[in-house]
């Protein structure tokens, strides 16, 4: 059997982006699971139960178990965890965008797998996804990045080798940065790459002001942007 | 300026996956941003017009206009679709997914970033995602290879090439195949790869009887799933 019938369903529960979202960006499937369940993991006890509130307006938020779960959770916490569900369904709540992408959620999902909890992941933002969608690149054939190197130089040679692999083999690049270091690696690709090549900025994604736009580097050149502090996902990709 | 103001917006209108879908996986969002639009692209009328009154079941469908737009579409059309808009919003809505992204959508996003239309995608469901968080795998960094090699000898190497860059990297790494294909593919996996090689397969995703589960490849040969022609992600990761 792939799944244990005695255990519950472990879901992984997205939240909106950034201050302007709101619910009327989750499907509402998500609302309705969401009212089954009494049994959350969550990075910040607090922020989840804002989240919660604002998913469901009538939850009685006392009855609402709410455990810790973060980066520096240990394998043995997350065992004690999932012995928390004793056949109950549970929810993991990011802080932002979709548990278990680059989110601690991940630490519970694989030890749900070893114990054969069934876990199904809902609908919701996923910057990345969007980000390629609007890009118009590749989407066919893409690699995530995560985040590249802090010092200039390990940096540099890091955007050289993924424009390398985006020129040679079609695919579409992703890579994100800490906000307040936009402005430095947009610089460093305007420096390091080829005039062709093409550069999505994806900023603020899903916000009302938010924009995606996709450039060869020598428009970009000429715009010279100011990203400022706004979450962004950078793209590189062929023409 | 990055946008032409005198054009509308682009937006990207994904549509849930697979017959036990419907607009309760869709943000209401969705809905009230495709009110506002009466001009769309799409790979098939009928079943535009389909997704459509699904969605806004009022809907004015002989106000809408929809046209063409598929892998077949020359760089010429993608232009007079473009024409089409005239200051106005258009919508890419998809068969299924997120447009843009392993879709014909993907060559009027490219040709609308050149006239600086603006473009938005709004959230939905994406089954490569979805597999991804609901894996438990490494959602910081990741590839997605599209299909593998048809030919057996090409595609054990693919795999071998796959499984050792995921080893070295520790990336996620996702690919899919034609339904009909699976239980082949499943069969050179558990031939080709490390015993303790982590193997996720996502089937039928966001439908009631799916399910995402993740196993080290000496367990799956011990289980024998039957995969049958059911849609699925395929995912391969260190332990």
């Amino acid at each position: 059997m792939l799944h244990n019938s005695a255990e519950g369903t472990l879901y992984l529960m997205p939240v909106w982006l950034g201050d302007h979202g709101g619910i009327e960006q989750l499907p509402p499937e998500n609302i309705t699971m969401a009212s089954g369940i009494h049994l959350w993991f969550a990075e910040n006890e607090k922020t989840a139960r804002h989240m919660l509130r604002r998913m469901m307006p009538d939850i009685d938020l006392p009855g609402q178990e709410i455990l810790r779960l973060d980066k520096d959770t240990t394998p043995q916490e997350v065992e004690r965890l999932l012995d928390r569900m004793r056949g109950r369904n549970a929810g993991v709540i990011s802080e932002a965008g979709m548990p278990g992408i680059a989110d601690p959620g991940a630490l519970v999902v694989r030890a749900a797998h070893r114990r054969r909890i069934k876990v199904q992941a809902l609908t919701g933002p996923n910057s990345m996804m969007l980000a390629l969608a609007a890009s118009g690149l590749n989407g066919q054939r893409f690699n995530f990045h995560g985040y590249l190197p802090v010092k200039p130089p390990e940096r540099k040679q890091a955007i050289k080798r993924i424009e390398q692999d985006a020129l040679r083999t079609g695919a579409a690049q992703l890579f994100i940065e800490t906000p307040y270091r936009n402005d430095a690696l947009f610089a460093d690709l305007i420096q390091t790459c080829a005039p062709g090549t093409e550069l999505t900025l994806a900023i603020d994604i899903t916000q009302p002001h938010g924009s995606t736009v996709t450039l060869p580097i020598s428009e970009w050149a000429k715009e010279k942007p100011v990203l400022g502090k706004r979450p962004a996902v950078f793209i590189l990709g062929r023409s």
